[in-house]
């Protein structure tokens, strides 16, 4: 399983320091949709230099504009990024044949879908690869759906999973063992940890366990 | 009518160069997802110092990160800014009592509703006064469905009504006669004519026609 750290805050400096202190402990690096807007595709500089060679993610969450938006993501090459699953047919075809130009993964963000099955067997159809439950308990969502929706969504089309929505070091044992995620996105327990280092640390050992 | 310029490009210096022709002769500017995901909040303060005065739209298209997303907005101040209307309800609420603090009007994008008319009638109970009918033709949207949508909506809720996909000079007259939108939103066919300011004045000769 792999940690994705995920820089959901607003202030770039800070998103940098814990790129600093927890980035070279987990597996992939995470611009948070707000950093992108806030900073723009600049800040993947700042990371690439900070941590090279790490992967990076955009949480881009595209539901349009498909060639503009996968143009965008040429200029920076990120390894992932995100695009909304209830977009449509046309603008997820033209965007993962973008990306696959550029060698990136296409994740595709479950929020919102009205039937999360039946979607996640029309985008493995269209080419998609990774697809990401993400139930955000400040959006008023059900972290009991979450579990459900991964499960039944997994059994359905066995794409590679990524899971995000308030993880922390008290709830990842019980969903690395119930869920089997390939990866795990970590936004608040590391971010607002006293220590981002040793908050990472601990989420690696946990990743890495058997 | 209103006309609202959107800056649905990459490339922040064109931008600006639009915006510079074009920016006086239109009624709101906005600045495309895609150009706020590339350049970050920094070009609101760039269109700013052209055009002081003239009003913003920020298409954020949010979703989640509701108190994060909205206080991203209190940083650069728009007049007006996006959100998905697929976006749940306690997301949509946070949003609202955030805007209404910074004086700042949200516009619910309809794209990928599955039902526009029930979404409409809940976004209204929610507080929301701005929606908008955005058909894409990139995604493979019909243009006649935006259409009936607008008309449908429209009758149902009575908010305040944008129109955006593809609109240009020769299709607006028809759809300001048949649709009455309060905004219509226009992108290539400013930003890809030869004279910007030339093609600005001419829609809002259309806008101001009786």
């Amino acid at each position: 399983m792999k940690i994705q750290l995920a820089l959901d805050l607003l202030d770039p400096r800070k998103a940098l320091d814990v790129v600093r202190e927890a980035g070279p402990h987990v597996d992939i690096i995470e611009v948070g949709t707000s950093l992108l807007k806030h900073s723009g595709i600049a800040i993947v500089k700042d990371i690439r230099a900070i941590c090279p060679g790490k992967p990076l993610f955009l949480d881009m969450k595209i539901i349009d504009g498909p060639e503009r938006e996968a143009l965008l993501m040429a200029q920076c090459l990120p390894e992932y990024y995100s695009m909304l699953a209830v977009a449509s047919d046309t603008a997820v075809s033209k965007v993962l044949a973008i990306a696959s130009q550029n060698n990136a993964v296409v994740v595709f963000d479950l929020q919102s879908v009205p039937n999360p099955v039946q979607r996640a067997r029309e985008l493995k159809a269209l080419g998609a690869t990774h697809l990401c439950v993400h139930k955000n308990a400040d959006c008023g969502d059900d972290p009991q759906q979450a579990f459900r929706e991964f499960l039944d969504v997994n059994e359905a089309c066995g794409l590679t999973m990524a899971l995000a929505g308030g993880i922390n070091l008290s709830t990842l044992p019980a969903l690395k063992e119930q869920l089997h995620p390939e990866i795990a996105i970590v936004g608040g327990a590391i971010l607002n940890a006293d220590n981002h280092r040793h908050a990472a640390l601990n989420f690696e050992a946990i990743a890495k366990s058997h």
